[in-house]
């Protein structure tokens, strides 16, 4: 993200601080395990989830403070997905924003433990007493998280999207899988931001779930572009790499101009959900903005 | 359990009908993933953790109905742990209860995502918004489960376990594996029956939090036991696995007799916490003296 965005870094420093904070020190019994933990959350990754979730609850008017549990948990439940895809019986990748994977650094079974422990941390995050916010809030806020990481949301949308490997998929089925294998989180995350306002409104909660349904789709059709247009460095990861496994994404269905009008349309979407709201969302159009244009 | 016990089956086959309905469809998509999770928790099983929050909620006049999303939430965290602890990464087992483990059945990735997922349906079930739960109780009891399942609970006992084997453990840090690998689990079913209770005491909380780590303690060393004097199938395992393996266990560092007379004197002091309980404890009492007396 630009340097000019000082806000931006701003929620990023303090999410990592509210992790840092969450995660069991390193030196607390079981070490091992509280080591592969903290590697696979800390030091790195753009915090795209709990940007969201700050950025939905300071639009509303929710401090920043009560926001940290909310943002924490959505990534501790991303960072759990990522360590549990990059198993060998998963995705059997080594490498991650340029570091050896969890299970390269700590072992098969370690980091296998150390991604059912991080979603456990999730929901212990999402469960600490507060009186920040009322408790039948924080009780759907839970039921909310669950959804979202389980059968019917991420989990789900994995095991689809495995499945789908050298299938013939339609555009309406890709969908599905998309919008709960990555769709759901991103939702989550927007709409635990706005239940921590003790007065939060079934207009604004229905508006923002569609402003995060757009930029769910967007940011996979963005990941799918980005797959076949960047260079394997800005990526991270092997250029290319969805038609080498025969995955199904939107250029291969739609073709790559199609596929960026969708993009751009579902931006347009999203900018326009936000503007019913009645109150000062530019960062979350920032972010709508970011999920389009970023290069990487 | 003895045929004559009534309430015992009736109380297995309520828990198995509120898993049943807890779990999503088999027919519901992803359908392969539905299959491995309801393959993994229904048909089998005793059921204790679900029978401990039973006991403990109706010998405090909660009514069956309140008591089943808890009892369905600990089983659903129990059998996500076996799930990923059978996989090969792990322990690498190819049968349970007599059938092949989830991963056989499924494959690696499946299985993995159906322990992902029922994890989640745990803290999804627990969270369902209920008249019949105050919400701050409610919040407690998700905080608690999540707790108990995490690195400062099941998921760091195994982690601890795993580093043990081949290394000389203490008595007390024996313990502090199996506080954290089967205790914490056994002691949040007992104490999320209490928590259903409106107007639970402190007093009555401490009593079962006492109890529950009695039982916890006692069921893992007859299960050091059995795993000497059972042969192998009654047991369901190998008989000596925990020798094979180089496993820290009871008998091994206490003898086999002061094993038993450590079990023994566990069953005691429970019993005599329920006493100071005014309620009607018998199903935890009889609970705990199964635990100590069961052949498998």
């Amino acid at each position: 993200m630009s340097s000019t965005d000082d806000w931006v870094n701003a929620l990023q420093a303090r999410a990592e601080r509210a992790l840092e904070k969450t995660l069991p020190p390193a030196n607390n019994p079981p070490k091992r395990l509280h080591e592969a933990m903290r590697y696979a959350v800390l030091g790195g990754g753009k915090r795209l989830r709990p940007l969201l979730t700050y950025s939905a609850g300071i639009a509303l008017g929710v401090s920043e403070a009560v926001l940290d549990a909310p943002a924490s948990a959505v990534e501790l439940i991303h960072a759990y997905s990522l360590v549990h895809d990059d198993l060998p019986s998963m995705d059997n990748d080594s490498l991650r924003r340029g570091h050896p994977t969890c299970h390269k650094a700590f072992g098969e079974t370690t980091a296998l433990l150390a991604g059912d422990a991080l979603q456990a941390l999730a929901f212990r995050t999402l469960a600490e007493p507060t009186s920040a916010i009322p408790a039948k809030n924080q009780i759907n806020m839970l039921e909310l998280l669950a959804e979202a990481a389980g059968s019917r949301g991420m989990a789900g949308g994995q095991a689809i999207d495995l499945d789908s490997v050298g299938v013939q998929l339609t555009l309406s089925e890709m969908e599905t899988m998309h919008r709960l294998k990555t769709g759901a989180l991103i939702r989550a995350s927007v709409l635990l931001g706005a239940w921590c306002h003790p007065e939060i409104t079934q207009d604004t909660l229905e508006n923002l779930d569609r402003f995060a349904q757009c930029i769910g789709l967007a940011f996979q059709i963005q990941d799918d572009v980005l797959d076949v247009e960047s260079d394997t460095a800005t990526l991270g990861k092997p250029q290319g790499s969805d038609k080498a496994q025969d995955k199904p994404t939107y250029p291969s269905l739609l073709g790559l101009t199609q596929a960026k009008a969708r993009a751009q349309s579902l931006l347009e979407d999203a900018r326009q959900t936000l503007r019913a709201i009645d109150a000062p969302t530019e960062h979350l159009e920032w972010l709508a903005d970011f999920i389009v244009k970023r290069r990487h």
